[in-house]
């Protein structure tokens, strides 16, 4: 099964497009669980165990592991054994570099840690993304817009009356030969551009932060990012789950606030079908 | 003592601008180290031993530790201890990521690392790129123009008449306000790329790969990047180094081959400052 086609099926069985954004971070922990490595891991565990049958994807963000050296690795590992098989694993590494560096980050994320989908930093060309779309049974998602404020000084830029990221949305359709080893990342932050990179780029799969902490406009999102099937978008979010509560209700209120977002998600789907 | 301080020192006291690539692949080691992290760790103290009175920096790219899984971070820390202590280690991370994850990623290299220089990717813009600067007493060297044969593709893309990778020389001589807290990378198999950044930023060290396996030309690019005080510009060398000779003589001709190329950037340098 491939990556696209694991994706897929989680979010039919789920009927779920939400992915939760697994990015611990060690002074945000619920102060009851302690401090350090295993206090991280029972956390990443229990938010997993709360929301798993309401999330098609997990996405855990490799810097927050980073942060914590070597521990975090082993933090990381084991997270990933605790991740239930069906449920595809994007790991977030915003990797890119020349070929031959670009082929040992691939190396790393698909065979060491076994993710499913990676995402990656286009800035280096199509030529250096290819050892990561190479990997044909795994899903390479390129940054086209990203949800930061300053996100627009480079990325809105217009060459040949075309903004960078539409662009590279154009070169992310192209690179998708296999159709299904490609995807895009696009923030909530801005629908318009979501829209033109749909547009750019009509069945990529599509995966949308920004939504929650950052404050990304759900229904303005979906109405501009969905595919002609209604999917195709993965939305996801860290923050506005993870830290619901700070307390020992942490997980509850986790589990809750995933409810909550993809009740919201399968409501304006609905609205949008009719 | 800063970065850029220690960085200074140590070519003045080597009177080199040589900077060791640190990428060990486990496929290219000598037969007689065997194989697995021992292996590459006595492959790196080895090459460290016999070029590090040549070289003024040393920069292991993170991918290539990565692939090895949570060993590669073992050997990872090993290696950094065994770099001696005055000379600057550049991670070679290409990090870039929102600004609450680059402070994570920042952590990692400089906190957890203890890293004195770190290489970092501009497309998500100069906001995203504060949590890097903000370590003041670190060195973030921004991706200009890349050594890669398909860097063009965004990079020389025009908005407004200017080519993306001067753009960014330019934003990231405007970052620099405490002069030496940012640097540029850009790759040696374009000169003229090279002499467009130096007019955007005249004062900021640039790292330059792609001498040696990518073919670049060392003469010109040394006329077109040093800084009026004819320094400022690191000739970064991996593979030309590291695999001198796949045999038991590894290291001796790692030795040379750094001996070589040292003395090369020392005539060219003499008959520049004619």
């Amino acid at each position: 099964m491939t990556a696209i086609e694991k994706l897929e099926a989680a979010c039919r069985s789920r009927d779920s497009l939400l992915c939760l954004g697994l990015d611990p971070d060690p002074e945000r922990l619920p102060a009851h669980l302690g401090t350090g490595p295993e206090a991280v891991l029972a956390f990443n565990e229990a938010i997993l165990e709360a929301t798993c049958d309401r999330v098609a994807a997990c996405k855990p963000n490799l810097a927050f592991y980073e942060a914590m050296g070597i521990d975090g690795w082993r933090v990381l590992e084991a997270t990933l054994r605790r991740i239930p098989p069906e449920m595809p694993v994007i790991l977030d590494a915003k990797r890119g570099d020349i070929g031959a560096t670009a082929r040992m980050y691939a190396r790393a994320i698909f065979d060491r840690l076994g993710a499913d989908a990676v995402t990656v930093n286009p800035y280096l060309g199509r030529e250096a993304l290819q050892p990561f779309v190479a990997h044909a049974d795994k899903l390479t998602f390129v940054l086209a817009a990203t949800s930061n404020p300053g996100a627009g000084e480079l990325q809105d830029l217009e060459a040949d009356g075309l903004p960078l990221y539409r662009r590279i949305a154009r070169m992310a359709a192209e690179l998708d030969g296999r159709p299904g080893a490609v995807g895009l990342v696009v923030g909530a932050t801005v629908p318009e551009k979501l829209a033109a990179v749909r547009a750019e780029a009509p069945s990529l799969w599509i995966l949308l932060p920004g939504v929650g902490a950052q404050g990304g406009a759900l229904d303005a999102s979906l109405a501009a990012g969905l595919d002609a099937r209604g999917q195709g978008l993965l939305v996801t979010v860290s923050r506005a789950i993870l830290y619901a509560d700070g307390g020992r209700g942490f997980a509850e209120a986790a589990r809750e606030a995933a409810v909550t977002l993809d009740e919201r998600i399968r409501r304006i789907r609905d609205a949008l079908r009719c």
